[in-house]
């Protein structure tokens, strides 16, 4: 798929946003001050929940900025059926229902939370390798890659099929198929899981028996109080040091 | 109790190291180079297993080297019934109940994990409280006080019971009474706690139960791979930077 930058302007910590579609797929790439083809930055792929790129903006240029300081390049795209991009009938009818049973008060049944995840893995996984293919062939960007949050399902089947990430911050936040327990046991990277101890919408058992699954060798679970959105500063400042520790 | 210092020596990296009694109970303090009567060293009282500070000495000033490079002085003392000291009948008996049931591979009952920590908890306490009292009175010490590791349900009763301690670092790897998990939900001050994940010797599940049980609404859990003995470097030094963002 093809690269094509469509805006950039320059951060006041000097970090440079461009903006960019792939193919169909929009996204935006920060880089590092520094970041030259002599100097290429490590690259993290950032993660996101399926709440659209315009809405999730503020957090994501918040934590792409703490990259860069560490000399990281960041990039994220928007997601399938996200956003601005086109909704297939099947993921609005996943949501719907997703809706439904939540607003009964009614348990989430393992055919919703299928019908939710296992499209969007299978849809974003791809498209996060051909953006790797791309960005990795910028001069100014090099060296080992990470994946950072987002759905935790897509980090989970990145860190299985693509060997290009060398490490992988995971938040465990959001519904998870079963069948991803399974695809946790193959996963060997080091691992660094965030887990928000008090988030009422994320079922702690389940993530704790996700990070029990995982292969790795190395894997850090990191819970918090603060609930579903309030990961602490310190958290955040682990995970930064976790990615400098195996992508440097 | 009355503190008596009976050796000191200065280590490679300017850290005094001063072997103490406090009454008969034997300890150690290191003070950074740094402390002094006008830039007084805020307090780490360093936990430690029941194995005799002798034995857990290489470990221990380690710690000591590590906490006196952020600019904190650290003590620890002799446990009751560990060490060089005496020994009671009742605690020889409890460890020789432990040793039996953990040989025939038995589970260890909620009578024998009484027997063994209760009455360490009740006479080791009121120890860590008086080297507070003396400790403190030292013009090289002063500021905030933290506990930090060793035997889990000391912490726990420490963190309740001394409004000194201004924040706790703990290690969740040693069998818990019951009745600990009551007085966790006392605990108020911020946490920071270590689980090894894949420490058989201990029972994960009530670790869990543990770290949901305490009261603290700044409570942070990480878990590692590695063994009981195997706590990463790198958690280590979050541990550390908890402790500076707590207690200065």
């Amino acid at each position: 798929m093809h690269l094509t930058f469509t805006s950039e302007q320059r951060l006041d910590d000097g970090v440079l946003e461009r903006a960019f579609t792939l193919g169909d797929v929009p996204g935006i790439l920060w880089t590092p001050a520094s970041a030259s083809a002599s100097t290429p930055a490590p690259l993290i792929l950032l993660g996101q929940p399926s709440l659209g790129l315009r809405k999730m903006y503020p957090r994501l240029v918040g934590r792409a900025r703490h990259a860069a300081a560490d000399g990281f390049a960041t990039a994220t795209l928007e997601l399938p059926d996200c956003g601005d991009r086109p909704r297939s009938a099947a993921a609005e009818q996943a949501r719907a229902d997703l809706r439904r049973v939540m607003q009964a008060g009614e348990p989430v049944s393992d055919e919703i939370v299928d019908a939710l995840v296992l499209p969007l893995v299978e849809k974003a996984v791809p498209e996060a390798q051909a953006a790797l293919d791309a960005l990795l062939a910028l001069p100014e960007i090099g060296g080992k890659v990470g994946y950072s949050g987002g759905v935790i399902s897509i980090g989970i089947r990145l860190a299985v099929v693509e060997p290009r990430i060398a490490a992988a911050g995971l938040f465990a936040g959001s519904l998870v198929p079963r069948t991803m327990f399974d695809e946790a046991r193959r996963v060997t990277i080091p691992l660094h899981v965030l887990l928000q101890w008090d988030d009422e919408g994320n079922d702690r058992q389940a993530a704790l028996d996700l990070f029990d699954a995982f292969g790795s060798k190395e894997k850090t679970l990191v819970a918090n109080m603060g609930g579903h959105t309030g990961v602490p500063q310190s958290a955040g400042d682990d995970a930064a040091r976790f990615f400098t520790r195996h992508l440097k």
